[in-house]
């Protein structure tokens, strides 16, 4: 039997979202069908915000459902979108006539499965709206995607549009906020390990110790390079820069500095240290920083760098009070 | 050069507090000194709370530092504890003339630099009051303690003791309630894998693929036993049963499902399951649930388990505010 903390590959989804559920009575967790609602949902004529992906990133997406944030998150099996009758059920439960804005994170799977589920709601009378999430500035198509993968701005998307939509914003202007964000945004990782799926038990790819890799994705997908281990300091500089090459921020950024998973907090911190060392000597100012596990895979060790350049709305909509498992402030 | 989001070995904790300074503007870090202040202290009229300890476990202590919970920590080396020169610092630059209560897990290492920092900061006119935390089941004695390990129980005795510190209760009933909180709480751990310590590069024990260590330190010390590895299942039903057998509460419980590191939130909440499971089963009702890495050992993967048991009194005080990077509600 593997290492890890699990009963059986087949129910690792189940027991989470079960653990959830006992965990947090603040949300309704459907484990049958996958789906997980903040607990007042609908709110009627606020807009609703529905997310969800493969599981395996942890906290995203359930760990940011409540106010202020996601109404619900759809979870699939680790590392494989959830299905379009999933996300039916979780714009259905959480319209409350406001319309939903799907935030979709450009993997093939989940692209294809939110649009079907979008007509689908249509079809039973929920209005939708769909963002895409593509920040990582790693590579161009991949082997999960046509197009930038969706990483870490997912989490700035979710809290900016989320705080949007909470304040009673339309539809449409949810929708539009999401958009600059997405678009305001780039990320950038790196891996020190590979990670192991609950069902194949070991490594998904092969990373050798003395090694990293480049711009890797958050399942491991392959990045730019490998090379031989690089200091933190090293490493900001190289990820910094090449956010910077493409976002050229005229404004102030929030700035989340991510661990893939398995990085301990006293080397993501001190990674955070390096992180705006870089970004001071390049004149970026930093509005607001995170630090933390957030758009993780698996036992991956690594970290990622995601800017999202604010004007003073998004920083306001940034700072609004959150209620969530993973994210909290102000109420 | 070992996998690690590194610098070099020597500067990891002064580069993770840099860290820690340049995310948390709540928080005075004296990167020199070592020393993690809340930025409004001192708290003129009200009981502070000092904390401490080796470095590697974050987001204890510094991640619990504001207001509702601690006043300061100081951070000494990786599994290291900090010297009393920096306690009577922290303690001098929070003392708001209403006095300070260390908060001390049992290690060697730690009790003795306590001692001798709450003689040094009396002699500099400080009241100071002490608080062990002993919370460990899994063994008495061990290779860094006289008596139980000090563990998950920590963040319980600082959270509620902070929170009556913060309602302006005098040093003698903070004191009591941290007392009465570590006496209502027992853990039990396991580890899964073996942790690297930055200095080593290599795990500081052998934990081979297929065993894991029942009863583990936030160290890696060794436990109970080794075992071929277990469900999920099996380890929630051998470890809530160890901490029952010494506990056996009569009123609900405060449950903290804690990982070591670098087992994925996925895997933590699947095992948050089955210990509520095995809660139910014995008839112990859970007033609150918190699952995530608090107290943790480095990239160790593993999880362990902190119940402790509350009156309406205690259950109030740890509802109550808290304003911390990494515990934070109804502020």
């Amino acid at each position: 039997m593997v290492n890890m903390l699990i009963n059986v590959p087949e129910t690792v989804v189940a027991d989470a979202l079960r653990g959830i559920a006992a965990a947090h009575p603040s949300l309704t967790v459907d484990v049958d069908n996958r789906v997980v609602v903040r607990r007042d949902a609908p709110v009627a004529g606020q807009v609703a915000l529905v997310s969800g992906g493969g599981s395996g990133h942890e906290p995203l997406h359930a760990g940011f459902v409540g106010p202020g944030m996601l109404s619900a998150a759809c979870a699939g099996e680790v590392f494989t979108s959830p299905v379009p009758d999933q996300m039916v059920r979780a714009a259905a439960a959480v319209d409350g006539g406001a319309g939903v804005l799907f935030v979709v994170k450009n993997y093939t799977g989940d692209v294809l499965n939110f649009d079907m589920a979008a007509e689908l709601a249509e079809d039973e009378g929920v209005t939708v709206a769909k963002v895409l999430v593509d920040d990582d500035v790693a590579v161009t198509d991949s082997l999960y995607t046509a197009g930038r993968r969706g990483t870490g701005a997912t989490l700035f998307v979710e809290k900016i549009a989320g705080a949007a939509a909470a304040e009673g914003a339309p539809l449409e202007r949810v929708e539009a906020i999401a958009r600059q964000v997405n678009g305001s945004s780039r990320s950038f990782g790196v891996a020190l390990t590979a990670c192991s799926t609950p069902a194949k038990g070991s490594p998904t790819f092969e990373l050798p110790p003395g090694e990293l890799e480049l711009g890797v994705g958050i399942h491991g997908e392959p990045g730019r390079e490998r090379r031989a281990m690089m200091t933190s300091r090293e490493i900001a500089d190289y990820a910094v820069q090449v956010v910077l090459e493409d976002l050229r921020p005229t404004s102030p950024v929030l700035l989340l500095v991510n661990g893939m998973g398995a990085t301990p907090l006293l080397e993501l911190y001190g990674f955070n240290a390096e992180v705006h060392r870089v970004l001071a000597e390049r004149g970026v100012p930093v509005a607001r920083t995170l630090v933390g596990n957030y758009v993780t895979s698996l036992d991956m060790a690594g970290a990622s760098v995601t800017l999202c350049q604010v004007d003073e709305e998004l920083l306001r909509l940034w700072d609004a009070p959150v209620n969530t498992p993973a994210l909290r402030w102000g109420c």
